[in-house]
This record gives C-alpha cells, structure tokens and sequence, in this order.
C-alpha cells in the first residue's frame, strides 16, 4: 500500500459522480483505521472539506465511526460537526474533548453555533456554550429564547451597521479598523438613531463609489426587515421569492437584532421541500438514512397503522358485497384496478396541490379554477381509461355488461379522486394544519372506499 | 370605492399568510382591471414586487389576465417576464411590444437572460436578442451553445477579476473608475495570465484590509471551480454542500468563462427537490399549477397507463386463485389489506432511497448496511402488524387459520417491500436513470403481486 494519499480534492468533472466521495479515499481511510495507522489517517483528512467529513463519518459502520474518531483523536479537527446530521453528531459529542470542542466553535458565525446547539442535550450545550467567549454565549443564549424555527434562530447576532450621515470613506475606514467582522456578510445595514434599520448597502457598491458619497444616497431599493418571530419557512419563502441575500432582522419594536443570509434560507428551503416529500409517503421528517433499524420501525410503524386502519375500512366496504362476489368471482379479480387508478390519479392532484400551497401558487385567487381543472381532467382521464379498461372487461371475461360497470366506477372514482386530492390539502391548510400530513391516507380512504363501493355496486345492481 | 390603492407591501407578521398576496389588493388590481381604469391600475401595482405581480398574473384567469396586461399596456414595467413560469410567459410575451422588451432586458445579468431566453420560441427569443447591446447579445449566444441544465446556462459571463499582482488599492481604484459591474458579486477572482482563476478574495475582506495588501495574500482557501459542461443538479449540490456563494466556472483549458452566485444554484436547488416528489407521484417534473385541463390530462396519462398496466398485471395474478375465492369470499374481502400495507411500507422505503441518492448520502460505503435496515424494518413492522391483522382477522371471521395466513402473508409483503423499495431506485441510479422515475410503479407492482399471490397462494394451501 502507497503511503501517499489518493486525492480526494480532485477535479470535478461532468459524470455523474461529480462530488461522490472518492472510492480510493474511502478505502485508504477505512485501511488506515483497520491498521491504527494515525499519521496516514491524518494525511489523507487533511485535504477533505469538513461537509465531506461529515458524510463519510455518516455513511460507515458505527464501529468504525468509534474506531476512526478515537484514532483521528488528540488531533481531530472538529469543524465537521456543523455538518453532521444529529444522531451521528451526538455519538460524535461524546467521544470529544471539552478542548476539541473549544478549538472548533471559537471562530464561528452565532448562526451557525445555534444551529449546532440547539437540538443538543442538555450537557453537550453546556459544553459547547462554555467554550464560547462571553459575547458569544450570551448572544447564542438569546436567540435560543427565541421558539424553534423561527428568524431568531436563523439569524446571526453580529451585523455589520452604519448610522445614516455615514460616507463610502466613514464604512471602509471602520471595517479596516475592525478585526471582528462576521464571516458572511454582503450588505451594511443603515441604522437610524434608536437602531431600526432604514435601508442596506451592497459591498459591491460600496466598492465602486467615491470615498465622499453618503450611504444614506446609496441604499437598495424597497428594504425588506424580518419579523424576529417569523416562521423560517416563511423567511425561506421570502429570499426565494425576492431574490434577497441578506436580511435584517427586528424585534417587535422595529429594532435591529440580527441579519439572515441567502445561505441559512438555501438550507431552510431545501428542509421544507424534502419534509413534503416525506409526510406525503407518510414518514416523519426528521427520519434519516443514519437511523438504526428499530429507530426507522418505530417510526415508520405510525402511519402503517393509520394505513391499516384505512384498508380494513375497504373491507368493510367490500365485505357488504360478499354475495355479489359469491355469484361473480371475477369482480374480486377486477376490482383493484378500479380502487388503484383512483389511488393513483388522487395521489397526483395531492401532491400538484401540496407543492402549490407550499410555494403560495395556490390560493383563494386561483382555488376555484384549479379544483375545477382537476375534477376536469379526472373526468376526461377517467373517460379514456373507461373505454380502455371498458374493452379489455368485455375481452378477458366476454361480459359487454361487466365492461360498462368497470368504465362507469372508473370515470366515477376518478373524478372523486381529482376533488379529494384537491380538497383536503386546501382543508387541511385552512384548518391550520400541515396539508402534507396523513392527506395521503385520506385520500386514498375516500378513493379505495368509492372505488369498491362504485363497482361491486354498479355489478350488483346491474349483472345480477 | 376608495382610489388610495390598499398598502400592498405592508410589513409581514409572524401570522401564517405572511407574504401572500393581499386579498384586498388582489380585488382592487381585479376592479381596476374590470372597469378599464389604468391610473389606479398602474398605480396599485406600483409598489409591488415584480415576483408578486407574476404571482398574480399567474393566479387570475385566461381573460383576466389579457384584459390586465392590454390596459397595463404601453406603461407596462416588464420586469416580472423574468418571475413567470413559462406557459404563462409565453402568452405575456405576445401581448408585449419589442420596446416594452428591450426596457425590460437592458439592465439584466445575462444569467437572468439566459433564464428568460432559453425556452422561448424562436420568433420571441430573436425579439428579446435584438433589444440588447452587442456584448450582452454575444453573451447570451454563447452561454445558449452549452447543453441544457449545464453550469454554463446557470453562469453569469460578466465576471470582476483581478491579476495575481494587484492589491487592495489597485481593485478598489478599478471598481471605482468602472461603470458596469454586475448586480451580483461577492468575491472577485484572481486570475493567472492565462486568464486562469487561482483564487477568489471575499468583498467584506477586500473593505477591511489596508490598500497596500496583496489580494493574493488574502485569497479564500480551497478554491472550487466548476466544469462549465457539469450539471445544474451538481452545480446546486456542490453550493450546497461546501457552503459557496460564488464560484468561477472554466472550461476544458482551466480557463475563467463566467461565474456563477448562490441565488442560481438555490433556484436549481429547489427545482431538483420539487422534481423528486413530482416523479415519486406519476406526475411529469415541468406540470404547472396554471396548466389547462386538456395539458394536465395529458400529461398525467402516460403515467396512469402504466399504473393500469401494473394492475391488470395484479388481476391476472388474482385470476389464478379464482376457485379459492369462490370457495371462500372472505379472501376477497381481506386481500387488499395485505397488498396495501406493502405497497404502502415500500413507498415509505423508497422515498427515502429516492432522497439520499439526490443528496449523495446513500453511497457503496453504506448501501449494504441501508439494504439491511429496510429489509429489518420490514420485518418488525410486519411482525407487528401481522399479530394485529391476524387477531382482527379472527375475530371478524372466526376462523384462526385465516388469521395465521393473512399475518404470514403480511410478513412476507413487508419484507418484500423493504427490499423492492431500496434496490429499485438503486439499480435504476445504477443503470444511468433517474431513480425518482417509475420506481413508484415498479414498487407497488412487486408489492401487489406479493401480496395477492403470498395471500391468496397459501389460503388455497392452508384453508382449502
């Protein structure tokens, strides 16, 4: 084995492992733990970004995990815990120094040492908090005040600001003199005399101006301050939308207490676009691919009995149409199709309309002319696949008669599943609560149920 | 009726419909529309944020829609054509005059234009070409040669850069004396002679340093440059991932052809994200809110045909244990229940497959051990379940047996699950697809025949 380590750093190229962790780095690592070799662990960490650290602790073995950190050990570089995930992070915590703590909080952002902190036990803060310099702690201290994911907790406490009768010359002359500046900042705010904000400046402006402009002449139009309290999906949703880079925060009375950056909102809008991916599949949104066995059971088991309980309520319906089934059996081969296209065409309106909601598309302007384009085009998707469904009926079982109750049940449950899968996100979000959350399940009650009812119905009314 | 317009931009609050369009302003823009009057249409749309105007425009209906933009007419301020999807777009576009254009796309950086210009038709895109200045048009031309969600679509061309000699004076005299900046830039990159990029120097570093320093003593560690030919998926991920805010992109030779910002990759970001959960659902990833009926119909058949296909192929299975079900009609009753629990664990197993192949963290490092969790979980939740359905099982039908059948057969869907849920999207990544794109169909496929044939199978076996 060379004791030369691969490159990991190499150059991206355009296929399609692009930024994949290095097989070759994988090996030489996993080699060097096995083996107890210290200095090539440290050699070959040594060129790889901290996030990628922080996925390839994530992706070994838990033995493995244990033995890499004991051996990186005295001389681990801890900036890779910003980027764990909290179950690996907080294995991670208790194989770290106090010291080793100290050595990787001292020189970050508060937004980022919140973010660290804030899902941590109880000891593990207190650690992380008794590393910090007192201006810092007290500052993570307060925006823990503030509730979960909200601008309080986004934002970083240290904002780079100037009163309004400041010039180009006044700003550059402070930041040179200043050896504490924030690491991310693309803007200075402009503070009025009781400190609310009146408007920002870019760098980049301020770079291209004479030293003699006033700030107060330069500002970006149509400032927009975050509400302390607001959610961080709505914050999200705001730099998304207008396209912001750096906002100021205030508390309740206009005063400025923070500033968020497009890059605390990137991670906000990325959570929120994958926790409506989950709740639609009925998984909660904190699952992650590092849970052990029994952690994904348990938390899957939730939403697998409210399926059940679902499917037995199908039954049921299907169970008062026992006779029809008695005299027909080729109704009980049939029928799932009717219930399925109709779970399936519900599960396309639910999540056209979950998305919607979550990017504020569809609202009381629109509701109406989008629950009738489903309905609609259920309608005209049900009516083709009635007369396809209709006419492989009437091959399969020679039963003209038993085509036209699969096609009538067909265009019937498609069109109810256009209206469910529409209806009950806008309900369940009217109703103040998450229209991703068990609509799912709803809708494919409602689908399943006048699935089956519609056919065995229609076969009981109309063959028997 | 009142002609002071509603305050559009009134300060958000914490309340959940921070940021939605006014309701009261939407009915005013709607009046002044209906009654043809332009001073107070103009005027109420006056301080409204051009990304909230093509909300709105997306919102309303078809007529309403032209009657707004005919009497917006020649005062139109264009600036929300960059904000709107594209059916909605295309029809703006036609109403507006080549004038009304070019004031629109004067000012833009042309990774706005490239956005604007790339889906357009011809005839619209010649008109958006012909109304900028030379350069402009020679860049837009140039960044339209590279492939489709490439790097060099996403990237701006007109890039700050800076010799490996010059210091902080030397680039705060050069933005000074320049007039045309781009709107967005946060870093200026150091370039060889070769016009190579061997560093990046943040603004915010750049105003606290003393003009005597060398930029390239201050340069930002680990550079990243990206392959103007590499994806938008792995653009957005390597932002992401390493925290950037601006990179240089180069091309085959190493050398500097344009930059790309962190707002870009966000929006690609959250396209990608948004595209999983389109596919998971049947549902193609360019479906619109403000689609027609027939567009929606259409676009959503191709995938309800192969949903038909998957649950003819489940009734064929159900065909060869017809006898079993004319023995015994609780079988047909009871034998959705088992087909839905595993077409319903094996969502939940591959949604999270789909999303940690998008974010890189399932790997060859961890796919064994994730393989091993799913086909567990499955276990344990089917253990689980098949102890509840199997007493439900009894004491709806009174027969033991029955119970001993439908929990077996619930065990074995689950695990079945488990396993179709992981390994199809795999081997679709594997083989060079998408993993989002008909898994759901392939999944439930295997579920539902499973299911039917594992329950319908040993009921002929074991109660016959």
């Amino acid at each position: 084995m060379s004791d030369t380590p691969p490159n990991f750093d190499s150059q991206p190229t355009q296929d399609q492992d692009a930024y994949a962790l290095d097989a070759a780095v994988v090996e030489a690592l996993l080699n060097a733990v096995a083996e107890g070799a210290r200095e090539r662990l440290i050699e070959t960490l040594e060129p790889v970004h901290p996030a990628d650290i922080a996925d390839f602790i994530e992706q070994i073995g838990p033995v493995e995990r244990r033995n890499l950190l004991t051996l990186w050990g005295p001389q681990i570089d801890a900036d890779f815990l910003f980027e764990l995930e909290e179950g690996v992070r907080d294995e991670v915590m208790e194989i770290l120094s106090p010291e080793q703590i100290a050595v990787a909080v001292q020189e970050r952002d508060t937004d980022d040492l919140v973010y660290l902190v804030e899902d941590m036990e109880e000891e593990a803060q207190e650690a992380v908090l008794d590393a910090l310099d007192e201006a810092d702690r007290v500052a993570v201290e307060q925006s823990l005040q503030y509730p979960e994911d909200s601008a309080g907790r986004l934002m970083q406490r240290h904002v780079v600001t100037a009163p309004q009768h400041w010039t180009v010359g006044d700003a550059i002359d402070f930041m040179r003199a200043s050896d504490d500046l924030p690491d991310q900042f693309y803007d200075i705010v402009i503070i009025d005399p009781r400190h609310k904000p009146v408007g920002e400046v870019r760098l980049g402006k301020i770079m291209a101006t004479p030293r003699w402009v006033k700030l107060a002449d330069m500002m970006e139009e149509g400032l927009r301050t975050i509400p302390v309290d607001q959610t961080s999906a709505d914050v999200a949703y705001a730099f998304n939308q207008y396209h912001m880079i750096q906002a100021p925060v205030v508390d309740e009375n206009g005063r400025l207490v923070g500033v968020i950056t497009i890059d605390d909102a990137m991670d906000v809008l990325e959570d929120e676009a994958e926790e409506d991916m989950m709740r639609l599949a009925g998984l909660g949104a904190e699952e992650e691919i590092t849970d052990s066995v029994w952690e994904t059971t348990r938390q899957r088991f939730p939403w697998l009995g409210v399926n059940l309980i679902t499917a037995v309520f199908a039954s049921i319906v299907i169970s008062f149409f026992e006779d029809t089934i008695a005299a027909i059996v080729a109704l009980a081969v049939l029928m799932p199709i009717v219930a399925s296209m109709g779970g399936n065409a519900g599960t396309q309106s639910l999540t056209v309309a979950v998305r919607a909601l979550a990017t504020r598309d569809l609202t009381g302007s629109n509701a109406y002319r989008v629950v009738r384009r489903e309905v609609l085009a259920g309608l005209l998707n049900g009516l083709a696949f009635a007369v396809i469904i209709g006419v492989v009926g009437v091959i399969w079982f020679g039963s003209p008669m038993l085509g036209v109750v699969l096609g009538i049940s067909m265009v019937i449950n498609m069109v109810v599943a256009g209206l469910a899968g529409i209806l009950i996100p806008i309900g369940l979000e009217k109703a103040g609560a998450d229209p991703a959350l068990a609509s799912g399940a709803f809708v494919t009650t409602v689908t399943d149920v006048v699935g089956f009812f519609s056919f065995l119905g229609l076969a009981g009314w109309l063959l028997l």
